[in-house]
C-alpha cells in the first residue's frame, strides 16, 4: 500500500445519519484521520485495504482500538446558545416572559462586559458543553464586542469551534437604557469589528472561528440597523443569527410594526440566507417556511426552551418535508439544560404530544397534528449533520473531507445509566445512547482531529 | 439537656414541600435521626436547644455536617415503575403500541421468570433507581410470582423500601397464552400467597417492604378476577396498583366491555380505594376524576411515558384542584429514564405544553388550556411528599416521625452540571438542583436512616 500519513486510525463502531430520518452503523470500522484533522478514509472490514492499515498502524502509537462498550457518535453542533445567560441556567423558568428578560436576562447580559465575569463565565459554559459532546456552537454573545471577543478566544483555546455573535440592539423602545447599542452606526461599526477580529482568531486554531451576524431579534433593532446588518452579511459572506417567530408576541409584534410576518420582515433585510440560523420559530406560518426553504436558511429548533417561551411546537416533520432543514438548539438559560442528548430526547418527545394533542377533552382526531412524531434518527440527524450543512461546513459525519468531531461514549462508566443486553442489536444500543447516555459517558471527544477533553468531569472548578 | 439518644444528627440545609406549589427551605438546620430511622426533631439555628444539641453531637462519630455546595433534598417516591421492562429501557419507543407489548414487553416480561435473569434484571433496576434518589418504589413486577417475590426480597436487601406487585392477567382474550394467569382462581390464589410472603419480607429489613394488589389493567383481567382481587384488597387493607385511562384504547375498552369508564369498572370491583395508585389518567374525565377524589386514590403522573402512550397530558393542576392527589412515576420502559428527576422536570415541561398548547395553527386563545402550567414546586411535592400520602406512609418530609429517607445533592463534583453563584438565593438553588442535577450529584443517601449508596456510580458491574 502507498504511504497515507495518517494523524490517527481508531477501530471500533461509529453511528451517524447521512440521509433525514436514518442511521448508519459503521460496525467495526477504520476511521483514519488526516493532518488537517479531517477524516481521511473509513475502511469498513469488508474492505480490501482493512487488512493492511490495520497491519500498519496497530502497532503504532496513532493507533487506537475502543474497548467493548464504547462507540463513536459524531460531535453535536448547537444552533443557538447564549453564553451570557450561563449563570441563570435552570433558574427563573417559572416567571413571566416579560420579567425573565427585563430583571433576570438583560441585567444579567449586561454584568458580561465586565473581563473578570465574562472570562469565568465563558469558560464554565465551553467546557460544559464540550463535556455534554457540543463540538461546534453556534453563540449569541452579548451586546459588548470585548466580552464576545473574549468568548470566541476562548472556544479557540479551549478547543470548540465556536461561531460567536456580538449581540446587535438598539432599539431605544424595545430595550433598556443601560444595555443596547448607541446608535445604528455604532452597532454596525461594532459588528465590522467584531466580523474581522474573529476571522483573526480562527486563523489561530486549527478548528477555526467565525464570525456571526447577530441582530437579536426584530423587535430589538431598527430599520437602519436591520438593512446595514444585511448589507454586511452580503459584504463578508458571514452566517446570521437571529430569533424569528419565536412566540405568539414576536410574531404579532413584526405585524404591528411592519405589516408582514417576521421571516418577511428578515427577507426585506437581506438576513434570510443559506447561512442563517433562525431560532425556534414555532410561530411560522407555511407561507413563512417556504421563504425560508427558497433561501436555505436553517431553523434552530430548541424544544426544551419553547415549551416554556414558544406557545406551540415546531412542527419539524412538516418543516423538513416543505424543504425547511432544521438543527437543534440548547438555548441556554430559556432551556435549562447545556446537552444536546436533553434536546434530541425532548425533539422526540414534543413531536409526539403535537401529533397526538395535548388536551385530553378534545375528540382524539381534533386533538393533535398527524404525521408529526420524528424518531432518534431524525434527532441525531439535526444534532450533527443538519447543523453541519446549516453553516455550510462538512460537519456531523463519518466521511472523508469531513472534520474529525468524535464522541467516545462508554456505556460501562461508573454512573452509566446505559444497559446493553446480548439481544440488543446496533440500532437498540444507539436508541439507548440517545436516549440515557449522561456527560459521564462521555470519555473523549475529538474536534477537528484533536482531543479535547481533560480531567475528570471536564470540570473547571 | 435531657439524654436524646439520636442515632444521626446531619447539620447542613434543605429543602422539601409540605404544601402543593410551596418549597420551605431548612437553612443550617439540625436533623436528628432516632433508632427507628425517623425524623426525631428538627432544630433551627433560631432555636433555644439548636446550640445545645450542637455542642452535644459535633464531637460524636454520628454527627455530620454538610460541606459547601451540599444541601439535603427528601428522598423520591416512585409511583410507577414495571421492574421487568429494565433491559428495554431506552428503546422500542418508535414502533407502534401493538408492537411494543406484543413483541418487545410481554415476551420480556416472561423471561423473568427465569431466576438467573431476574436476579441480575432486578439488581440493577434497584442499584440505578438508589443512585437517582427513588428511596420508595411501587413497583409492577411481571405475572411470576416467584421472581416477584425475588424483586420484593433485592429491595429489602439492598435498602430500598419496595412495594411489589405480582402482576395478574388472566383474561385470554388480551393477553397472549404464554404470558397469563391460568385462571382466576389461580390469579387470587398466587396474590393471597404473594401478599404473605412480601409482609414477612417486609418484617425482615427496616424499612419495610409492602405487597401490592397488581391488575395489570382492566382489559388483562376477566370479571371474576377484577372482583376477587377488590376482595382481597378489602381484606388485607394493602395498596392497590393498576393503570387507569392511559390512552384512548383503554379509556374506549372500558366502555366496550361494561358500557362504563375505566375509572367507573375498577371502583365497580372495590379497586379504587384511599391506597390506590392508578397510573397514567390521561384520559379521565372531570367527573371520573371526581370519583377519585371522593375514593381518595393517587394517579401516578408519568409526563414522560404519556407523551409515547397516553395521548394526552394529565392535567395535573386542574386536578389537584378537583381535590385529586397526584404524584410521579417513572413508568420504566415506556418512559425512557429510571429518574424521577427527568421525570420532574417533564412534568413542568408537559404543564406549559399544555397551557400553551402545540398546535401554532390555531389562534393562541383556543390552542392550550389556561392556568396548566405547574412550577419546580409542585413536581417536587409529586416526587415526595404526594408519593408518601399516596401510600398512607409518613415519608416526603423532614418532620419528626417522617421516615429519614434522603438524599446529598453535592453540586461541586466532577460531571457537574449545577453551578451556583453568589447572587443565587437558597430557591434558585433548589431550581438548579432539580433541574440539572445528574446521578453523579448524588453522594449519599439514606432510607430509614440508614445509608445505602456504596462504591463508586453505585453501579455493579
Amino acid at each position: 500500500m502507498t504511504e497515507k500519513n495518517y494523524t490517527a486510525v481508531l477501530r471500533g463502531t461509529a453511528f451517524h445519519t447521512p440521509v433525514w430520518g436514518e442511521a448508519e452503523v459503521l460496525e467495526d470500522c477504520l476511521f483514519a484521520v488526516d493532518a488537517k484533522g479531517e477524516v481521511a478514509a473509513v475502511y469498513h472490514p469488508h474492505d480490501a485495504e482493512y487488512g493492511d492499515v490495520l497491519r500498519r498502524y496497530e502497532k503504532t502509537d496513532i493507533y487506537r482500538a475502543l474497548a467493548p462498550g464504547q462507540y463513536l457518535l459524531p460531535g453535536f453542533v448547537d444552533l443557538h446558545i447564549h453564553a451570557p445567560q450561563w449563570t441563570n441556567m435552570g433558574k427563573a423558568l417559572h416567571v413571566p416572559l416579560a420579567t425573565w428578560l427585563q430583571e433576570y436576562t438583560f441585567p444579567l447580559e449586561r454584568k458580561l462586559a465586565e473581563a473578570t465575569t465574562a472570562r469565568e463565565v465563558y469558560r464554565e459554559i465551553v467546557t460544559t458543553t464540550l463535556a455534554h459532546g457540543t463540538t461546534t456552537a453556534v453563540y449569541f454573545g452579548s451586546q459588548d464586542t470585548a466580552g464576545t471577543l473574549l468568548l470566541a478566544e476562548i472556544c479557540a483555546a479551549l478547543g470548540q469551534r465556536g461561531a460567536c455573535g456580538k449581540v446587535v440592539m438598539d432599539n431605544p423602545e424595545e430595550c433598556p437604557p443601560y444595555y443596547r447599542d448607541a446608535d445604528s452606526a455604532a452597532a454596525l461599526r461594532a459588528t465590522r469589528e467584531f466580523i474581522e477580529a474573529v476571522r483573526a482568531i480562527g486563523n489561530s486554531c486549527p478548528q477555526g472561528a467565525w464570525p456571526v451576524i447577530t441582530p437579536r431579534f426584530v423587535p430589538s433593532c431598527t430599520d437602519a440597523t436591520l438593512a446595514g446588518l444585511g448589507e454586511l452579511a452580503a459584504e463578508y459572506g458571514v452566517p446570521i443569527q437571529t430569533h424569528i417567530a419565536e412566540s405568539d408576541w414576536e410574531a404579532g409584534y413584526a405585524y404591528e410594526r411592519f405589516g408582514k410576518s417576521d421571516a418577511e420582515v428578515l427577507d426585506m433585510f437581506g438576513l434570510l440566507t443559506k447561512k442563517s440560523v433562525v431560532a425556534h420559530g414555532t410561530q411560522l406560518r407555511d407561507e413563512d417556511a417556504a421563504l425560508l426553504a427558497e433561501r436555505g436558511s436553517t431553523v434552530a429548533h430548541c424544544p426544551l426552551s419553547n415549551a416554556f417561551f414558544g406557545n406551540g411546537v415546531y412542527p419539524v416533520r412538516r418543516r423538513f418535508a416543505q424543504g425547511v432543514r432544521a438543527g437543534l438548539g440548547t438555548d441556554v438559560s430559556g432551556g435549562y439544560s447545556p446537552s444536546l442528548y436533553d434536546n434530541i430526547r425532548q425533539a422526540v418527545v414534543v413531536s409526539r404530544m403535537l401529533e397526538d394533542g395535548v388536551d385530553a377533552r378534545r375528540p382524539a382526531a381534533e386533538r393533535g397534528v398527524p404525521e408529526s412524531r420524528i424518531d432518534y434518527r431524525h434527532a441525531l440527524y439535526m444534532a450533527t449533520t443538519a447543523g453541519g450543512e446549516a453553516l455550510g461546513s462538512k460537519l456531523g459525519l463519518f466521511r472523508p473531507v469531513y472534520a474529525f468531531d468524535a464522541q467516545l461514549i462508554d456505556t460501562r462508566v461508573p454512573h452509566s445509566d446505559i444497559h446493553i443486553y446480548s439481544g440488543d442489536t446496533p440500532e437498540d444500543v444507539l436508541q439507548k445512547i440517545l436516549f440515557l447516555a449522561n456527560r459521564a459517558n462521555l470519555t473523549a471527544l475529538w474536534v477537528q482531529g484533536r482531543e479535547v477533553l481533560h480531567g475528570t468531569g471536564g470540570r473547571h472548578e
